[in-house]
């Protein structure tokens, strides 16, 4: 019989940003696979497991396991990005494939939650889909569409991420960092920024939206010219992450545009 | 007394991707505002119109004003499209503060209920911001995230948009059409696409990810290889265009990579 698994995009920090095919898909699941991040990052992620953890209480009425695996320890600073991050998703792929074999029995639904949507910057479906071409009997993966952070930066500093007619590129800090704003984009989102980026920019001519925590108590936004406020983002950067022991942020560098 | 404006992004056109967060807005909403666009496409939105109507009918227990003005009618082929827009969205900007000067009394909430995310090529809140610094008691705008089509084209196809470590870039048709396939993006998300830009592209290093009327009954979705499926992706367009009299199509266009 056929297994099905959700990936289920459950936001970037606020529970009310699960949207109601999120709440319903969660209501057929049999079996929450879950990786615990404790023995890699000492306990940083409580604060995500938590509202997890909140998210099934609070929308699942429908009897339910909770499966969990050690999460795979992973090289934050490596030299050939690339290359460690795709041996690091095979091994998670090991991980999931072994969960998925011992937890869900035929004509069940499992589901991972992700945070954001699925669909950026996310290993998880493209390594459940790698799961299935190896796996004997049909296993069907379903991507539920989440709030992403880039939605929930937007929306925190009302923001519309496009100028009329324009493009928008999403990109990675270490994109930034190796080759700086791009000449020919005015309006860049930089995700998975551990060592600000912005910080090193030359430019004069752009502002920045930056969010850190978005969508939770814990939400900090700052924006303005990026000369002027860098430091401040900076500061409240380190401070933060001091305190909680990990950071989540985002950001939106737009270059103003002389004229009209 | 200080009045409030949601601006609500109720998503590509699944009524159930809407939020905790948009249903709970809706509910302390007095005044809906919504735009009758009959007068400018003959009726073609009748569809977008009636899910509107049925998330109001579905969600709001409320009492509520629902108040209607017709489309500031636009000229769709600009040669200067960026100029055009942004007369259009002046004139649109002049309608809504009259609507909202009329209808919204002092410590009322207002909403613009807008298709997919209110961050992504979409007017309402800039146009919305520009009426408040001109009102002179205070006018609040908030804004609330939805699935972007974006976000609904990647769930359809089981896609997550960037690959490991690298950029993607949103951009419209009309770009696509006048510079091509960008040399230092691989993955390219294509939005407003009136004239099917994909067709003319010479790129056969493409692949092609495509839908239309995202998530509601009459979605389509092609995939492939773009020169081998770029005749049905037309043809299917057509064909949906004339049946239903609009069409609201996305798509992301892939360069396949040459090693792993």
């Amino acid at each position: 019989m056929n297994r099905t698994i959700y990936v289920i995009g459950i936001g970037a920090g606020n529970p009310e940003h699960l949207t109601l095919q999120a709440v319903a898909a969660m209501n057929r699941v049999d079996v929450f696979f879950t990786i615990d991040k404790g023995a890699v990052d000492g306990g940083a992620t409580a604060d995500l497991a938590a509202l997890r953890a909140e998210l099934l209480a609070r929308h699942v009425t429908r009897p339910h396991r909770v499966v969990t695996a050690p999460e795979v320890p992973r090289d934050r600073d490596p030299a050939e990005y690339v290359d460690t991050a795709s041996r690091w998703q095979l091994r998670r792929g090991m991980l999931y494939e072994a969960m998925i074999a011992e937890a869900l029995r035929p004509g069940e639904t499992g589901a991972f939650l992700v945070w954001g949507d699925p669909a950026l910057y996310d290993g998880t479906l493209p390594l459940l889909r790698r799961i299935a071409e190896r796996t004997h009997d049909q296993l069907r993966i379903v991507s539920i569409p989440g709030i992403s952070s880039v939605g929930a930066l937007a929306a925190a500093h009302g923001l519309v991420l496009n100028r009329v007619g324009a493009p928008v590129l999403i990109t990675t800090g270490r994109r930034l960092a190796d080759g700086g704003m791009p000449r020919d984009v005015d309006d860049v989102i930089v995700m998975l920024d551990g060592r600000a980026a912005f910080a090193g920019l030359p430019d004069t001519d752009l502002d920045i939206f930056w969010g850190a925590y978005l969508g939770t108590p814990d939400e900090i936004l700052v924006s303005g010219d990026l000369p002027a406020v860098r430091d401040e983002i900076c500061a409240r950067r380190a401070e933060a992450r001091a305190r909680k022991s990990w950071i989540m942020d985002t950001y939106l560098l737009r270059r103003r545009r002389v004229g009209p």
